[in-house]
């Protein structure tokens, strides 16, 4: 198996120089070659338990090499025994890009795949998203959303009814031309997002006040063929997400229900993920191409500093509405008039898993939050000898067993080729919120070592009520990880009125409460100003993340910060790196 | 809006001769466009209670037309009241292709759309499909199976690795060859299918028996260009499903958990949607391309005497596991030698709607099994007068609101601009299994009226227990329905060893037991000889459903049914006319 691993580096080597080497090639190909190479060297690892090297550094860079051999102390020994290598070869603070792409492999998150920027979700991601299913689903139903589906694919003449709107997205349209051998009539879209999909009904169902609201969503997979660097989770060329489309009477109404769900989507965060948000609007610049305002939900990065775009709930207005003809008569209206729907849309994607990763793994791997786990508690038997065994195996099963009767997502590690080290190593990996550790000596005193994931805490449980203490020790730690998450976000958010502050908070990882006009030309300037040749390339400059809507006690300055504007600060806007 | 209706007939009637004109149309865009037009003229009924009747028609030939403005008696008048033109057109027996046009759309489950043999699933369809998710999946994750995401498009590359699989699903291949404006380097396709999709990655997985069984699943959605014409869930160029992708170390697991699976989908049918299924092994001509063996669940819709598959469980073998290389190193095997894992795939799709609308649907709309209906009681006050109005109202919001309580999904229909007896048709159209009528003398006698959507059964139940009674009768009504379906099917589900017989069997809506020496091309033969050429073209010959898994009490007679054919007869088969 190694031989052939080496076999496929080689060649992935070979074709990341090819693509360096040739003229115009695009960037986002060769950033998707090198992240393949290094998935393929992960796997090397795995399969080895050694650093792949290749063999012409072996041959030329012998002492470099055997440096980099030594083994790095990234798996505490626990258990006093010997522990195979595994775990993540990368630290989080030295190479954030790289330990990212190591956890989602070696976690089994996720499968490299053959078409760029196209990834497989393996179980153990896919059931995080099935979490967030769950819950928003339910929470949308009590809301009166209907879920349905529309096809996947819109005609030409469809896609472009919203000039503004498609212009935001014309470039990444991917195009069916060919259907078998035949070269199809006209070439059929792939849904970038389903507005232009859906309206040509809504315009068919509404023909009277009666017929509003409309509240539907759909849960789907969408096409966007970016053309800059794809990251798993975070920026893929096909992804899944939910988006919700609904019309109503009067523009009251809508406004309500942008906030409803967005207060969803801010629970998705807080309340599933551990994660805490900003709601916030969405300047002229950064809002949805054709609608009337966004908001959205923004989270935090610490290890890069760069904020993320949780979730976004659009107002539409009536632009929509117009296009595509969805009215109806009012007796209110003009003789001849018609009235418009008010529209809303709004989605969150499985971009929120990318968010879960980084904000809450570490050197050791992922860490879940325990609401969205696939599995809570890993139950593993230890210090055992051959005559103990039976009754040990035994007792963990029955454990495993009444977690799982008791409401919690309990499995255990009965595998008997491996040391209990290496499946602590395991499953930490995998981000598992509680291990149980159970031995005889536990067995005799009626109780389980419980080790926590995310703070390495060891506790020791009774068998007594069990369930109902995990139960309790999983929502804890869901405290924790939130209110960890939390500190290290409010760290990093700082509020300045000077722009060459807000440059060096900008390079000191933070996010930036700072006066702003709201003008898109302004936010341009920023950007341009706030951006940073250095060796390795440029480094990003601050887009505003949102205005948000809790502003901050501190009296809101008559001037927009950026040097040059002559406009009043219309509020503080929240500034920052950005995915 | 009626206005707009005659419009876009009129262009759709163009539309239509101009197809038919121009030589060399594909049939299938003929068809679809016919049903289009069919869809606007149930839209312009639904609008102005009048069928539509094209200005020619009025001038040219009066006194057909005449003949056919005269209401139909589809709508019984129901508590004495005046009754709007609401309902079904079309008599199931008279044409079941136009009755399946109008049931679907009327009933909200269906909206046409502009891309051919794509259609949006509306909320009342989807909910269906919501249904058949959950108790599926709660299914297969008893046994295992946990649920992933692979990517939709798949490389040409290893989309032809499997060649058997491949020749199959070409024709019907959708391409995307360009993003945003630039030609894609290489044509990626929409998956068929997902074998080829997801057994590169399994490779990857399996490098040692430990690594079997891979049990997983995704639902997703699927596209096959095909050019026969597209009926909306029976066959459509992109429809819903889930497919299911196991990997075993042996055969033995692997045949088990076909069989497991398909007894799944028998319960989707049985238990679900009250429709009885044979289960079977397809032929050797009807096997899914690249496997060893095919089961699957066959159906029977009585009104065109046409078998259904229902759906379908697949033994691979090591077809695909040689292909694409899932294997491992086996002590067992000799030195050298790799062990190749042995798969399943099997599916189930939206197809499952389709035959629920063609099996239940009677000539007043849709009838909804219970256990799939988003709502399962609608509650309609009756009988009242302006001072009543308040108490009853409150009374059925009240009654509502306790069923919901007590597990029941039931709704009220409360609308004032609407009366009674257009309510009754309205939910009858829809299907909605029980309707319950309330009105003051009902309150004084503490009891509600029930209506029997399929049977139009009425009874008195007590307000005392009410969810409970509810309860117990949708269970009844789903046997009902179940049993009248099998009668219905039984009926006409025939044994013959005599060709002539089959055929006159054939024509008279049967589905037929009849010896069968297995070849495809005996198969071939039975199919042309049984194809029949009347005044309105060919009729369908029969191809075998399956060779079911119980077969017959009767001795099998040596001989193959076909008279030419000198082969013995392996088993009954059960032939028929199918979708």
């Amino acid at each position: 198996m190694s031989e052939e691993i080496v076999k496929q580096i080689v060649e992935q080597g070979n074709e990341v120089r090819r693509l360096k080497g040739e003229k115009g090639t695009d960037e986002a190909l060769i950033q998707e070659a090198i992240a393949k190479l290094t998935a393929l060297k992960v796997a090397y690892k795995e399969a080895t338990g050694e650093e792949y090297v290749s063999p012409n550094a072996r041959q030329a860079k012998p002492k470099k090499e055997e440096k980099k051999k030594e083994p790095k102390p990234q798996a505490k020994k626990e258990d006093g025994k010997k522990v195979t290598l595994l775990g993540v070869g990368t630290k989080k603070d030295d190479n954030y890009s790289e330990w990212y792409t190591e956890v989602i492999t070696k976690a089994e998150m996720i499968e490299y795949y053959d078409v760029s920027g196209c990834y497989v979700l393996r179980p153990w991601s896919y059931a995080v998203w099935e979490s967030i299913q769950a819950w928003f689903d339910s929470g949308i139903k009590k809301l009166g959303v209907k879920n349905c589906y529309f096809p996947m694919f819109v005609s030409n003449s469809a896609l472009e009814r919203e000039k503004t709107h498609i212009a935001d997205f014309a470039p990444e349209v991917a195009w069916v031309t060919r259907a078998g051998s035949s070269d199809l009539p006209e070439p059929i879209a792939i849904r970038p997002t389903s507005e232009t999909v859906m309206y040509p009904s809504y315009k068919k169902w509404v023909q009277s006040h009666r017929d509003l609201p409309i509240k539907l969503n759909q849960w789907c997979n969408v096409v966007r063929w970016e053309f800059k660097h794809p990251t798993p989770f975070l920026r893929t060329r096909e992804f899944l997400w939910q988006e919700g489309h609904t019309a109503f009477a009067n523009p009251a109404d809508a406004e309500e229900e942008v906030f409803q769900i967005l207060d969803l989507y801010a629970g998705i965060y807080n309340k599933l993920l551990a994660i805490p948000v900003v709601k916030g609007r969405k300047s002229e610049k950064e809002k949805f191409a054709g609608g009337d305002f966004t908001t959205t939900v923004e989270a935090y990065v610490a290890c890069n500093g760069r904020g993320i775009q949780g979730a976004t709930s659009h107002h539409l207005g009536q632009n929509f509405s117009k296009m595509f003809d969805i009215s109806y008569e009012d007796p209110a209206c003009k003789e001849g008039q018609r009235a418009f729907a008010w529209q809303n849309s709004w989605g969150l994607s499985t971009r929120t898993i990318g968010a879960m990763v980084m904000i809450h793994g570490d050197d050791k791997g992922l860490v879940l939050p325990p609401r969205v786990a696939a599995v809570q508690v890993i139950v593993v038997p230890v210090g055992f000898k051959t005559d103990t065994k039976e009754k040990l195996f035994d007792a963990v099963d029955k454990v495993t067993k009444d977690l799982v009767a008791g409401g919690v997502k309990a499995e255990h590690d009965l595998r008997e080729n491996y040391q209990a080290g290496w499946k602590f190593n395991h499953w930490e990996l995998k981000g598992v919120p509680i291990r149980f550790e159970i031995g005889p000596n536990d067995l005799a005193k009626n109780q389980v070592t419980a080790v926590v994931r995310h703070s390495g805490d060891k506790k020791q449980l009774s068998l007594d009520g069990l369930s109902q203490s995990v139960l309790t020790l999983l929502d804890e730690i869901h405290d924790e990880m939130y209110n960890k998450a939390l500190a290290q976000r409010d760290a990093h958010l700082k509020l300045t009125t000077d722009m060459e502050e807000f440059k060096k908070l900008l390079d000191d990882k933070c996010i930036i409460l700072a006066p702003f006009c709201g003008h898109p030309n302004c936010e341009d300037e920023i950007k341009k100003a706030s951006t940073r040749e250095d060796g390795e390339g440029a480094q990003m400059g601050a887009k505003t993340l949102c205005i948000p809507l809790e502003q901050p006690k501190e009296a809101l300055p008559s001037k927009c910060i950026f040097p040059v504007c002559t406009e009043k600060a219309k509020a503080f806007a929240l500034f920052g790196r950005s995915y």
